[in-house]
């Protein structure tokens, strides 16, 4: 007879998790396994609520297993580590993000890409290669094996900085990977959430001019003041548009609604990169000629690599680039849900899990 | 009164035209203007029939100005120089691609990128910079700037080396730009027709395994046997598009028919590239997941530069790259448009024009 995850699994553990596709979140007792040879244990401090946390626990994207504990914006100290870890010792603050897993020897894991692996091992609502159900960040401890768990900068802040580990890398990889982190290039921000404000900092640290894009005017005064972007534009606003055709050098694109791409390449200069983060549930209209004539490209990212995200988080520290947070305690977990799905968030919820998580 | 063309332009022509919209080509009397001090005057001796010259003389995009000489395939003989071009003496051979102008002085223009110039001048159905018609290659005679005039090398035939100037450069640029050049990748080629059969030859050239991708389970044999493929893929069999998802490094979609992007994008290993070199007249379906889960890229491009066609002719004629021609005499050319129009030509036309034109 197979195992129970409580007979493998011996270590106790509370969090709070969604049972069914109402998303509905409450406590809920489970088990992790043994600190392995290369495991690092951690104490969990804050974990970010990312959008995706949303879809999944209302199994938008059809694959959800419940009961779930999700979160992957995850901060913590070290409590235990295995005999054979190298990079971390207890008392050492750490991250985990979106992957705890993957084959480690495919081309892409060789070239520091596992979040490309075809075996990539996502930090919750994913079965580990045991095959027993992994649980993320709304929870009082994690286990992860080092190679996935980040060094946390000293002058980062736990709080602030929890979603880079998720808003920041998927970001920050596409600026490097096509080539958007040069100073002086002027770049586009479309939607301005958990994503984009990031975005928007990052951008400004490599030293763009950053204009964001937005079908909502209110959110202008923010994007300038607060966030430090040079220019905003209302996409709903074809004189402001066409005023702007033909000046950006590339645009990360952050909305997952299905939304027009041709006034977006109208944006781009020639040899302009349309980045797509966000996965529209439907196929989105592409007009060929605009990419022929200017020699344009639609791309994508999907977070990005250990490597990376690890220069990502000390990037960020060096900049004191940090998210916008409004810190909760895990009781306000469902109200911070709802508030999310009506994008009333500035603009990351933070869960305050090492001091409002108290076991039953 | 404004002079008339015959008047600004003192040099007696002659060629076919396309009078109306039918699109029927017949002989045709006009001038050319006199050789400018950086101009060269040629023979016309060959020219090559584009599919996009079916377009113009058809006016299937709206914009086309009668009459029309088409044609921007064009090799020939120098016959007279201006008294300031440094590059070409009278009795060489020449080609004119698809430009004769651009504004000189942009940062495309600085660049080599000619063909990204806002201010290109087409070879034909285009108003010079002084504002006269532009006739193109189906004629006895040629002049232009000799900047966008190239050196024809010795032993590449005039004949069927003449469609290299459109299908050639344009196949050549991408793989160039998206760094598809590399020995030893595995590329796709969409659709076997001007463009796509050239393709296939500049890949191999490069080092690449080559698989054609085609509607057309006929065109099995010839790209392997006739034309070098390595391999051949039924777009419709979805066992064979299955079994080769994930396994190439850039694709070369040469079709401009509206079709399906998702199987091309499924054949593209991770970071791979869809190039689109057919501009469909309708927007394409993008599925936007593909692209962030193995940051993958569509792009286009379109025709190159000066600099660029003189690379791609001397490339061409080191590794004994031409085109399958089938060559007509200009009395020819209406029936020629009529199997261009069935894709009944393997795979290019190539107007005999110094032995065949002659004036009435």
């Amino acid at each position: 007879m197979a195992k129970s995850p409580e007979e493998q699994h011996p270590v106790k553990a509370f969090g709070w998790a969604a049972r069914d596709t109402s998303g509905v979140l409450s406590p809920f007792k489970f088990s992790r396994r043994e600190t392995g040879e290369k495991d690092v244990r951690f104490k969990v401090l804050y974990c970010g609520i990312c959008h995706s946390d949303l879809h999944h626990v209302k199994n938008d994207w059809g694959a959800s297993k419940y009961p779930m504990v999700p979160g992957h914006e995850i901060v913590g100290v070290v409590t235990d580590v295995g005999s054979k870890v190298t990079k971390f010792k207890v008392g050492d603050k750490v991250g985990v993000g979106c992957m705890v897993g993957s084959c480690r020897s495919c081309v892409e894991c060789k070239n520091d890409l596992e979040n490309y692996c075809p075996k990539k091992v996502l930090t919750y609502d994913f079965y580990y290669h045991d095959g027993t159900m992994l649980y993320g960040g709304y929870s009082d401890h994690m286990v992860a094996d080092e190679h996935f768990v980040l060094r946390w900068p000293d002058n980062l802040p736990l709080d602030a900085g929890a979603p880079l580990l998720c808003a920041g890398i998927t970001t920050y990889s596409p600026l490097i990977y096509f080539e958007l982190n040069k100073p002086g290039l002027h770049l586009g921000v479309v939607g301005l959430g958990g994503l984009g404000h990031i975005a928007v900092k990052l951008a400004k640290a490599f030293g763009a001019k950053v204009t964001v894009i937005s079908t909502s005017p209110s959110k202008g005064k923010e994007a300038i003041e607060n966030l430090g972007a040079d220019a905003f534009l209302v996409s709903r606003d074809p004189d402001q548009m066409k005023a702007a055709m033909g000046t950006m050098d590339g645009i990360l694109d952050t909305v997952s609604a299905v939304h027009p791409l041709l006034p977006l390449l109208s944006l781009l200069k020639n040899h302009g990169k349309l980045v797509m983060l966000g996965a529209p549930a439907k196929p989105l209209e592409l007009p060929v000629m605009p990419l022929l004539m200017g020699r344009k490209i639609v791309g994508g990212s999907n977070i990005g690599g250990l490597k990376e995200t690890q220069e990502m988080l000390d990037f960020c520290a060096k900049h004191n680039i940090k998210a916008d947070v409004e810190v909760i305690p895990i009781d306000y977990v469902n109200t911070a849900m709802e508030r999310l799905e009506k994008a009333d968030v500035k603009y990351r919820f933070v869960i305050e899990v090492g001091n409002t998580l108290k076991a039953a």
